[in-house]
């Protein structure tokens, strides 16, 4: 047991919640015998799904949380309300150390406000930034912070550098990632006050591969693996990415079907077209994680299925495997 | 000759100038007779291609510059040295009254600074902004600011949401434009610290259609007319636009090259996707204008062809004609 990677489950967190969340959690158990999970929400209603599967009894455990926080509530709110929530009662198995990390595809807003509030930042740490990753032409890049505090400070847009290109490296496997920062010209004068202050900053870290500003223009080719930037710029980056990508996808769709000829081609290029857009989805590629707290929060996209659920869960054995922690909480002190 | 709206172009802006340049000066005189061009640039060579096209020769007057601001120069200083370069000379003429607009493919930043310094803005307003219209599911958005000048305050907000309003009615005959503001969601206590303090401000706007926040995600499906943000903002949504729209072209004509099926199919969609594919594309939309200047500046895309060059010069008489410049006069004036 000491080896097993504990992960808290959002069982009621999501559009597809329980009955994906459950299945991933079942499918992740069934994959892989490093993972235990505490599947925490309504527990007549999951043992409920429970029973549809097989799996070793052992590894899932059913915490029961009678209350569900929705996206709409205001976050702050429903985490101080709503004591007895899937999401507050699995933080505070994370943050009592009965849980190595927490996994939820429920409100955005109150993962990350429960993750500051109840589990807490790594000592050192100045804020905890969402960083999902954003499909790319070769493969993936990690946007940080695309989370809920904005108007963040240079030094917060440093340790940001940091967390991303340690997460880069150890969970996602990619050597040496190039970090960038966001920018409005590729140009060293450009920038707002906030870019212009931290480029130098970045300039001098001398344990991140730093290779300066990045347009935006330059995203989705896959010039950097660490995107740095403020909440609300990461915000616009994020869902604009989803918003594109969506329409032009649906207008190609409506421009196939405009003559014979073009259906016809349609239903051949059909396949090739699905496997390309996929690709190219942000939520294809796993949960976010949020970095810097006392343990690990996936937030894992409103519209998973079990696949992604069971990804974000398989996750966590990497980050625990590669003491992702331990390693922010060293570099943050030796730099500091 | 009284009617006539007389338009200055930058003959040697562009990556393609000044053949395509001049192509389209020629263009627009034969399509409208309410044109008069000057055409900008080293005399000699605009002249030798004017020989290839047969127009009414009162309609295009050669003015000589000898100099060329490159992409790549730093625009404050191009604008301040090279005072025989083709943008100077043609926003002189703006400045003196000799032309009523100004239209270049050149350096964005050249033309954003020497709008400012050498034409000026229209009493009243604070910063000039640069508006190109965004392609979307339903047709086309003004997205103000995408200029030079970042951090902007408030104030400007409100003049941005005021000038693309007057635009979007006017000049592209949108009946009462709905003016959102970019934000990171779409409840009011959203926002960094610029929008929570602008998004009053338009609430109070009796002169426009205020319909509140819109998240990056809702840009591209049209969801309002007059997009407004400050300028870092929107350059990050101009380039994301254009580089997710460009990177998922080509990974769609990559992904129908790997099978025969596809293939085949692949040239059966070949013209209903070009189309869908081109009616996305930013720079298929005209020019994008300064607005708020004493005349008018319009922008096109560095890779413009004739075509492009000839849309922002016919943009240039509904702007005239439908006095925009003294309605944004008016406007500052009654509200402030």
């Amino acid at each position: 047991m000491q080896d097993k990677v504990v992960v808290a489950v959002d069982a009621m967190g999501g559009d597809n919640a329980p009955v994906e969340i459950v299945k991933g959690a079942v499918d992740a158990v069934n994959k892989s015998n490093l993972i235990k999970i505490k599947l925490v929400g309504i527990a007549d209603v999951v043992e409920e799904e429970l029973k549809k599967y097989t799996y070793d009894k052992s590894s899932i455990e059913v915490i029961n949380a009678t209350e569900v926080i929705a996206t709409e509530e205001p976050p702050v709110n429903a985490i101080r309300k709503k004591k007895d929530s899937s999401i507050v009662v699995a933080m505070n198995l994370v943050k009592n150390g009965e849980a190595d990390a927490f996994v939820s595809a429920g409100s955005t807003g109150a993962v990350l406000v429960g993750g500051q509030l109840i589990i807490g930042r790594v000592k050192g740490v100045e804020r905890a930034p969402l960083a999902p990753l954003l499909p790319t032409k070769k493969g993936v890049s990690l946007l940080i912070d695309c989370g809920a505090n904005v108007d963040a400070r240079p030094s917060h847009l440093v340790q940001f550098a940091r967390m991303g290109s340690i997460y880069m490296e150890n969970v996602m496997g990619v050597k040496n990632p190039r970090v960038a920062i966001v920018n409005n010209g590729a140009e060293e004068e450009k920038g707002n006050a906030l870019v212009k202050a931290t480029f130098p900053l970045l300039k001098n870290c001398t344990d991140i591969n730093f290779i300066g500003s990045i347009e935006a223009r330059e995203i989705p080719s896959g010039y950097a693996d660490v995107i740095v930037c403020e909440a609300f710029v990461g915000n616009v980056i994020l869902k604009l990415y989803e918003g594109v990508g969506m329409t032009l996808v649906a207008m190609i769709k409506e421009g196939l079907m405009g003559s014979l000829r073009s259906k016809i081609g349609a239903l051949l290029v059909k396949p090739a077209l699905k496997n390309t857009l996929k690709s190219f989805q942000t939520e294809e590629h796993g949960g976010a994680p949020m970095l810097g707290l006392n343990g690990l929060v996936v937030k894992s996209h409103g519209s998973s299925k079990a696949i992604e659920i069971t990804n974000s869960i398989m996750q966590c054995i990497t980050f625990k495997e590669q003491q992702i922690n331990e390693k922010i909480k060293e570099n943050l002190i030796n730099e500091d």
